[in-house]
């Protein structure tokens, strides 16, 4: 079972303050990228995988979604969500994505932001996505970047000239990852891009688009801060197909 | 053009020294992985994208390949896999991979070790292989790892215990690099992993296999300075298949 770090009141509290948790899917700045790579949402069923506070649910929705599942392991996240979600057409479930079963041929799309690294037997996840996607269905997610996650020390190295590096190591070490991050001890599970990629590949999925993700000159200039992002990739967001068989 | 630095005397002679140069393909370690995702040779019709000494046209000629087409930019490398085959079903012949003209559907197979990162048109190289391969043929390349090409200052840092990290920076910033390896001013063409993909994907290509590779306990046993590639992948691997339209 994954780690319920979410409803650690210390984390939530922390989480709940960020710009992705205040301002929803505009706080995010990846957010356009993985707007490119959604299918036209009218008509479709959705699910979404880690739902949280449920921005993403309520966007598909707004833009004429059928139906959205949205599943979440932190009651915390699924409570407030239910609160904030006046809209029959969207359900609610908790869920743990490390043992998920879910209807066949149920969903034209299926849509994860920043979950699917908590989840220790990633091929199991992908084989039972493929069954609920209909053929040509479509699975568009984002998870820490690989090289993010690696290192022993995840912290940026400074020069004298103020400029920064990344200090990547044990990138070939896959397994379990902790960091302090708003809490202590949250539990992430480092895979290379390759094998992210690999078991897409091995359970029916085709490769549409792989975007590891940098900041525009447009977001830089008016979130300077973002700048660092280009030194190395926070997120990776990938884009696959349910592959006729 | 490419630049042509293998014909650099300096270069040349390094390079003729390294393992892969002098044991050919059981030189690089990463040759155990690349055969594992090359089809059975017997009567294929094969193109070798920057073929240097011949060691992989002489390699699939012995496993049954029907013809071996060898292309590279270099006289030196050239002249030395001319002397060194004598098999008239091997052709060798000099071209610049960012100005090659290639005939349609003539090959099952098409092959490159790591040659493309010199290649600045990568889209237009990708345009011309898919063409010059049969529906469902096979392209399988190594290229340097973007995580390796990226950094200002590609070497390792090692702190007090001897831990190695590898200092990246300038992941999202494509185009040139200057290295001094073997000679000075080594052109280079950086571009994440994500470009590639997205590139091969463009270009008709679906995606069978990415491998960023690392050794094996084996091949560290055998060889304790491999341990190093644990920490940062050197050599990207990609196996794609053109796309039936």
């Amino acid at each position: 079972m994954a780690q319920n770090i979410y409803d650690d009141p210390g984390f939530f509290a922390g989480y709940s303050e960020l710009p992705r948790s205040v301002h929803g899917l505009k706080g995010a700045p990846e957010w356009p990228t993985i707007e490119t790579l959604l299918p036209e949402m009218r008509g479709l069923r959705v699910l979404d995988l880690g739902c949280g506070f449920g921005w993403f649910c309520r966007w598909a929705r707004a833009n004429g979604a059928a139906h959205v599942l949205g599943l979440d392991l932190s009651e915390n996240m699924l409570a407030r969500a239910k609160t904030e979600t006046p809209d029959g057409a969207i359900t609610y479930q908790r869920a743990d994505l490390d043992h998920l079963e879910l209807p066949k041929a149920a969903f034209e799309l299926a849509y994860s932001s920043l979950a699917l690294h908590y989840v220790e037997n990633l091929g199991r996840l992908f084989a039972t996505v493929h069954q609920a996607l209909v053929p040509g269905g479509q699975f568009v997610f984002s998870i820490e970047h690989p090289i993010y996650m690696a290192p022993r020390e995840p912290r940026w190295l400074v020069d004298g000239q103020g400029r920064m590096t990344w200090p990547l190591d044990s990138y070939q070490i896959e397994g379990p990852r902790r960091t302090n991050w708003l809490a202590e001890g949250v539990l992430k599970q480092h895979r290379t891009m390759g094998t992210t990629l690999n078991l897409l590949i091995q359970h029916g999925f085709s490769i549409s688009h792989v975007n590891e993700w940098g900041p525009t000159d447009e977001q830089i200039a008016a979130e300077p801060e973002l700048a660092e992002e280009r030194e190395r990739p926070t997120f990776l967001i990938i884009a696959a197909e349910r592959r006729e068989r």
